[in-house]
Order: C-alpha cells, then sequence, then structure tokens
C-alpha cells in the first residue's frame, strides 16, 4: 500500500529538517552570528548541503522513486511523487566535482567583484566574469542533458518552474512595446507634481515600531516569525518560523518601512502554504517569481497605494511628531511615495523604471549563457541598453552599470527575470481580487486587509507547489500571463 | 595507508556539522525563537538527531571501525578511533523502540513535574517518576550489558568517562566525614560577620555591561561568541561560535555575574580546545565533570575570590554610583559574596552548602539505579538526609524537597554527582596552578587573568578528550582526584 511512497516521505521529511537547521544557520549568520563563526558556519552548511544532497541522489532514492510510480496515490502524492523525482533529476545533473569547481570560481569571482568594483575595474574583474560565464553555460548546457530541455530553460526552470525561454521573451516583448514611452511620460509627470518630502530625522525606534505596526495590520503571525536587523533585507527562517529583517537609516523611513512590507509578503506565503504537506516538497513555494509576487502584492498593489497611505498616515504622523501635519496629507504623501526618476541603481529603482533594469539585465544574461554575447562585450551592450530603455550613459562607468550586481558575480544566471514576472503575476492577481471584491478599497482605508489575505491565501499560498506558476496564474486569474494587465496598472497609477 | 580511518574522519566531520545545526538551535530555542514555532523545532531536532544515530549505528561505520583497528595511526588518532568506537557503543546499546519509549516516558513525566511540583502534589506526580525509574533500571541494564560494566557505572560513563560508583562512593566518603560541621561552623562565622549588601535597584543595562566588562578581563573571545538572555542560564552553540546566556534581576546583579563567570569558564574551555581536532570527537570537552570544573574555576576560585572582588570592586562602584562607596570596600564585600547559609534548594546554594544537595541526591540516585529504594519512599529519604546534611526539614513539602530539580523528571540519572567532582577537580587545579604561579595574587588584583588562561589552557583545554578525568587529573595535579584539597579550600575560605 504506497509503501514505497511512505518511505519516499519519511526521507524528505528528514530533508526537511536539514532544510529548516540550513534556513535558522542562515538567519543567524546574517542577525546573530559573531563575525569570526563564519568559517566554521560555512564547514557546517557545506557539509549539511552534502547530506542532504547525498540523501536524494542516493540509489535508495532512485530505487524508491521508480516502484512509487507504480503505486496507487492521490492527487497530491501523485504530484509531490513528481517533485521529488524533479528534486533528484536536479540534484544529480551535475558531477559533484564540477559543483565543487563552480562553487569555488563563485566564491572567487564575488570577492573579486567586491574589491574590483568599488575602483570601477572591470578590465581586472573581467577573467573571474568570464570564468564564472564559461561555468554557467556547462552547468546549462549539463543541465539541459538531464532534462531534455534548453540551456537557457533549464536555468530559468531552476527559479521558477516550469517556464521558458520562449515565455519570458514573449511577456517582455509585451512590457518592452510600451515600457520606455511609459517611463518618460510618468517621470514627466512626477517631476511635475508638487510634493514635500517628510523632512528627518526619523529615530530608529519609532521605524521599527512603525514597521511591527504595519505588519501586525497585515497580521504578519509574530508567535510564528520574527522581524529583525540585517545588511541586507531578506526573508529567511523555516517553515513554521519565518524571519524577515530590514536595515534602518534616520534620514529615510520609506525605504525600511516599504522593505518590511515587502519582506512580509514573502512571510505570509511561507507562513500560510499548507501545513499538512509543510515537510514534503509540495508544501513549499512554488517557484521565486511567484514569491516575488507575494512581495510584490504587499509592497506596490498594497503598501504604495493610496488606500494603505490613507490608513497608516495617523501613525506615521503620531510617530514623527516632529513633522508637520500638512505633511501628511494623503494629496502630498501619494506623490512622494509614488515619485518617478530614473537612475543608473536597480535596488534603488521605483516601480515605473524597474522592469527597465530587469529586460537590460535578461537580454544580456540570456545572450551570456546562450553564447552570442561575450564577456568582454558586457560593457557596451549594458550602455547601449541604458540608452534604449533609460536614455542613460554608463560608458566609464561599470561600477554603476554591469558591475552593480552580486548576481553574476556570486554564479546565478537565470534569476534577474523572476523580479518582473513577479510584478506581472502580482498585478494580474491584483486585477482578479478587486474584481472579486469590490470592497477592498474602504476595507484598505480603514485598514482591513483580511479579505486581500484570505483571497491570497485561498488562490496561491495554500496551494504550495500543487500548480506551477503558468497553471497557477491561469486558475486563479482565468488568463495566461500577460503583461497587459501590469501596464495598465502602471499607467492607472503613474499616468492616471 | 589508513584508508578505513580517514572514511571515519569524514563521516565524524559530518557528525560535527550536525552537531553545530543541533547546538545553533537549541541555542536559538532558548533565546530567539518564536514561541509558536516550538513543535516545528522538535521535529527539526528529532529528526536531525534520529539522523546523526542512523551514521553511528550504520553498518558501514561498523566495517569501516573495524578495519581502522588494523591500521597505522598515531596516538591521537588512535585515541580518536577508541571515542568514535564508545560513540557507536552507546549508539547503539539501546534499541531504537526503547529510546522511543523512553524519551516519551521523560517527556511526560517532565510535564507531570510542572503541573504537579507547584501544588506540592508528590502523589500524583508518583506514578510517572516510578515510570521514570523504572526505565531508567532498564536503560542501565542495557548499557551495562553492553558495555560490560555495573548498571548505575555505566550511566556515570555516560557523563563522565570512566568513573564509577566505587570512585563515586570513595571520594564523597572523605568529603562526608567533614562536611556537616564545617557548614555549621561556616554559617556561624558568616553569621557573625557583619556586612551590608550593596542596596538596589541594578539597572540591567548596567547588569549587563558588567557582565560583558567581566567576560573580556577573562578574556572570552566575543569575536566567537556572544551574550545573551535567556531563562535558563546555559553555555552553548557551537565549536567556534561559543554563546553563553544569563538572566537579570533589578533586585540582585550578583547572581547575573557571578552566572556570568560561570558560563564563562564553561565556554573558555568550548573555545580553546584543539583546533586540529574540531570535527572529531577527540577535540571535545572530555565530560560534565571536567567541564564544571572550569566553570567553578572561574566562579569561585577566580570569581569570588577577594582578589578579583578587589579589581572589579571599581567597575562596580561606576556602574551603581547609588550606592555608597564605603559598601564597595573590600572588607565588606568578601563577607557579602563568600556568605554561608543552608538552604532547601540547590540552586539557590552557596559555594559550602552546594556538595551536601549532591550527596543527598547521589545516594538516593544511585540506590534507585541500584534497586534498593523504591520510588514512593523518596520523600521520608530525602527528609532524613536532608537533617544529616544540613539539618533542615522538608516533610510534606516535597516542592522544595524531592520534587526540586528538573532533572529525574526529564529523566537523567547519573549527573548529579559531576557537579561537586566539578568543584572537586577545580580545587585541586586551583591548588597546583597557585603553586606554580605564585604571582597569581598580584595578577588577580590587577585584572590580569592571562596567566590562569595559559595554565588551564595548556592543563586541560588544549587536551580536548585525550585524556579521561581521572588520568587529566593526575597528569595535571601530580596525584589522584582527592577531596582534601577541596576541604582544604573551603576551610581557607569559610573558616580561614
Amino acid at each position: 500500500m504506497a509503501d514505497a511512497y511512505q518511505k519516499l516521505e519519511a526521507k524528505f521529511e528528514e530533508l526537511a529538517a536539514l532544510s529548516h537547521a540550513m534556513g535558522i544557520l542562515g538567519w543567524d549568520e546574517q542577525t546573530m552570528m559573531p563575525e569570526g563563526s563564519g568559517d566554521e558556519r560555512n564547514f557546517a552548511q557545506a557539509k549539511l548541503a552534502a547530506l542532504a544532497h547525498r540523501m536524494v541522489v542516493d540509489d535508495e532514492t532512485g530505487e524508491l522513486l521508480e516502484r512509487a510510480v507504480e503505486e496507487r496515490l492521490d492527487h497530491w502524492q501523485r504530484a509531490n511523487l513528481g517533485l521529488m523525482r524533479r528534486a533528484r533529476m536536479q540534484a544529480s545533473a551535475l558531477p559533484s566535482e564540477f559543483v565543487e569547481r563552480q562553487h569555488r570560481a563563485g566564491m572567487k569571482a564575488e570577492q573579486m567583484w567586491r574589491k574590483h568594483r568599488p575602483a570601477n575595474d572591470w578590465r581586472s574583474f573581467l577573467p573571474y566574469f568570464e570564468q564564472n560565464v564559461a561555468l554557467v553555460r556547462q552547468e546549462a548546457e549539463l543541465r539541459s542533458a538531464a532534462r531534455g530541455i534548453a540551456p537557457y530553460d533549464a536555468l530559468l526552470d531552476l527559479y521558477e518552474p516550469g517556464i521558458t525561454q520562449t515565455d519570458v521573451d514573449d511577456w517582455f516583448a509585451g512590457l518592452a512595446s510600451e515600457l520606455p514611452e511609459l517611463i518618460m511620460r510618468a517621470e514627466e509627470r512626477s517631476r511635475a507634481t508638487p510634493a514635500q518630502p517628510p523632512p528627518g530625522p526619523f529615530s530608529i525606534a519609532a521605524q521599527q515600531m512603525l514597521g511591527r505596526r504595519a505588519m501586525e495590520a497585515l497580521q504578519f503571525d509574530f508567535d510564528r516569525g520574527r522581524l529583525d536587523v540585517a545588511v541586507h533585507p531578506f526573508c529567511g527562517g523555516a517553515a513554521g518560523d519565518v524571519r524577515i529583517t530590514t536595515r534602518y537609516d534616520e534620514s529615510d523611513y520609506v525605504e525600511s518601512l516599504m522593505g518590511v512590507i515587502h519582506e512580509a509578503g514573502h512571510a505570509q506565503y511561507e507562513q500560510n502554504l499548507p501545513v499538512q504537506w509543510r515537510h514534503q516538497p509540495i508544501g513549499a513555494a512554488v517557484g521565486m517569481a511567484v514569491h516575488e509576487s507575494q512581495s510584490l502584492f504587499f509592497e506596490m498593489q498594497i503598501g504604495r497605494s493610496a488606500e494603505f497611505l490613507e490608513f497608516f498616515a495617523p501613525a506615521l504622523a503620531a510617530a514623527f511628531p516632529h513633522v508637520d501635519a500638512s505633511v501628511w496629507r494623503i494629496e502630498n504623501m501619494v506623490p512622494v511615495y509614488q515619485a518617478v526618476r530614473r537612475g543608473l541603481i536597480r535596488v534603488n529603482a521605483d516601480e515605473v523604471t524597474y522592469p527597465a533594469h530587469i529586460l537590460l539585465r535578461y537580454a544580456i544574461e540570456r545572450d551570456l549563457v546562450n553564447g552570442s554575447l561575450a564577456p568582454a562585450d558586457v560593457p557596451e551592450r549594458w550602455n547601449a541598453e541604458m540608452g534604449k530603455w533609460l536614455g542613460l550613459e554608463t560608458t566609464g562607468n561599470d561600477r554603476n552599470g554591469c558591475m552593480q550586481d552580486v548576481h553574476w558575480p556570486s554564479g546565478a544566471f537565470g534569476y534577474f527575470p523572476t523580479y518582473t514576472l513577479g510584478a506581472m503575476i502580482a498585478a494580474q492577481l491584483a486585477d482578479s481580487f478587486k474584481r472579486e471584491q469590490p470592497a477592498w478599497h474602504d476595507d484598505w482605508r480603514r485598514g482591513d486587509f483580511t479579505g486581500v489575505r484570505e483571497w491570497l491565501s485561498g488562490t496561491v499560498w495554500s496551494r504550495g507547489s500543487r500548480l506551477q506558476m503558468k497553471e497557477l496564474v491561469a486558475e486563479v486569474t482565468g488568463a495566461p500571463l500577460d503583461p497587459t494587465l501590469y501596464l495598465a496598472h502602471l499607467r492607472a497609477r503613474y499616468l492616471g
């Protein structure tokens, strides 16, 4: 009676325990760990990862997977078994000698990037970058061979299962045709709208309180989660113990507050995955694009909405009594929160210009992996793309051009598209939600987010990995993913 | 060339990584974890423990151990191999069905203890206690059979390798003959010595600063460790990342400060174990009695000495400016720190009365395990022992009598003796140290603890588990463990 399948579930429970440990250790490393303990932590994490890897690829797992296919399983079990097979395929696609070599090269390249970026020294960084690109091309080929899909598709699939370059080309083409003009018009309108940003300083204690206040309003479960400080904000921890971080700047409370709301979106997805499948692959979040759709739903669809601002203004006024009350009027704050300014740096970009930063990175990394672009030619291509999308120039400014992100130095290719796919998915989900719950407008103004949480929980969170992203979007919204609703959202908010 | 041994080292490196994870998870549970995440943490810890257990007892480990015995190894490797064999013997002594049953019974008994102790309800707790005793007798029998040693010896050996009931009977007999009179005289003298305790409140911020100050003076490595708050103070974390905790009470700074110094002793042992053997059994601390000897060396030999008080008084005066300066005079503070008062509660006991609490527990648990005492008769025996050692009465007061500690309810028998053995070892080590480094007196008064740290590091810390406790004491002090020097220390300090 599904004996092999039951044994697999038991094995994946042990993997879930390892994953719990690695998650808490990862959180601890960024928030609590004394600096000198880093080598020891790296040792432990590497050994645990190797142990988990071995458990997935060992002969016993292989035999159980073969036997379980013949067993009588319900739909969720069948889907879970599919994800177990997928995990094994991913884990065994690369020889461990290759993984080790790539890991070392990535560590070295990242280290060289940290050294040469501040000096704007592309030439010195280039050999390490070339090495990374050569290795990721090999990785893509190996994964391609193992999975029977195209090389770059095999990388995309690591971050969001089931999506292909054809999909992304298609979705992004829809964006690309309208984005440059939209950016220009939105920036013009933003510059023409008078807005008075609240003057600092904003005490860190008050910002902490506001972050918790926002998380409470959005019903983050503090009994199974935490908020802490880390240099790079993230959502981490473990299933049933979801921990987010932020950082504080006394001259700007918006970045931290919006960061908290963003991470709270990731966190609520994790906190509300199906409990009965918590220790199985089917109970995990589906992919990075869907994950980002939840954080961007919270940050962009909710957090930067006029309705949320209206609800939250009294809390802001109380937290920062030195600011003149008139500043917190909604007519002033909306243009402050929704300012549009083209810039060179992705992580500082606003909602409208952000996708341009992704479109250019996507085009470059796709061509790098597929071999039609040489690593040495990246700065020139970057400058050309920046001109095309944002009308900006980066020649001789690689530090703020192609050297600005850690992704490629660390060896992550195929990840960038998920940011903008997340924004597209969020917009499409928000469109469905608002049509289904027309009372959202009044609810949000009152600070009542129960309706939207229940809707997201029912449509997305409770499904775990039961559906892949493309199926999920179609199932929930009744239509395939399509940039039209995202563009409509941007136009309504920034040109409306 | 020592191929099987090398494979074993690799396997124990993975076990060290699991142990790292379990250590940090355990620390996190007591300090950071949100309350609602407890079940999930228990799940993860249980799975990781089961995984580690399986790695030790699996056939591959057994075969490697047999092959490695024939290989050419140096002394440390040979000793390390012995500890690997020991670990396997310990791990396979109990059938997993029995471990599971005992674990569940222990959880239940501890839960019932938490419920019935506040109500002073021995009768309701008794059935669970009887169950625990029955199971620990079985455990002792099983371990006895596996190891070829006596049942209670097999339990003692879990906490301090190589010690036997005969040893403990012998060491404790030496104490017992003098302790009751020493206690009576020390208390009389303490009561007759006028002392003015510093009046509170003692702000928590100032106490935190003082704790860190003391740790810095004692050269705790903050680059590889932390100090945090937890309900029950402990030293935890992982190799190379040693974390201690304390708790604060605004009406009493001494308990927290002495607690910090105590845990800092445990921590420095852990921080200074031989780095090159960090991931092997031989690189770990030897046993609980030796561990306690290091914490008590720090707390009792150093922290409560007149020399340390003299060095630390200015820091105390600066931290608590509301206290009249005359209070911090050494003639006043020594009797405050060295007060002797008989009481019912072990964890509140001073240095002189503490061993009495252990002698009585040892006698009772030894007889419980060996079958000469019935669980139902424990309150009566407890009362008799309390009368004999401390002249106190606990009839009808089981809450503050035999129900006061968590050890037996949780199933830990064989642990209690290590507290007083630790104190004995500390006194014997201190005696040798002071004879070898007569400048200690002036060093400590100046706050210079480099000499004592280097001495402990050379004699104890750097040895890891190379020598068992009895060998270690003989090697370092030139004589077997003997209560005489401990009694001499108590007499000199409390009757001098």
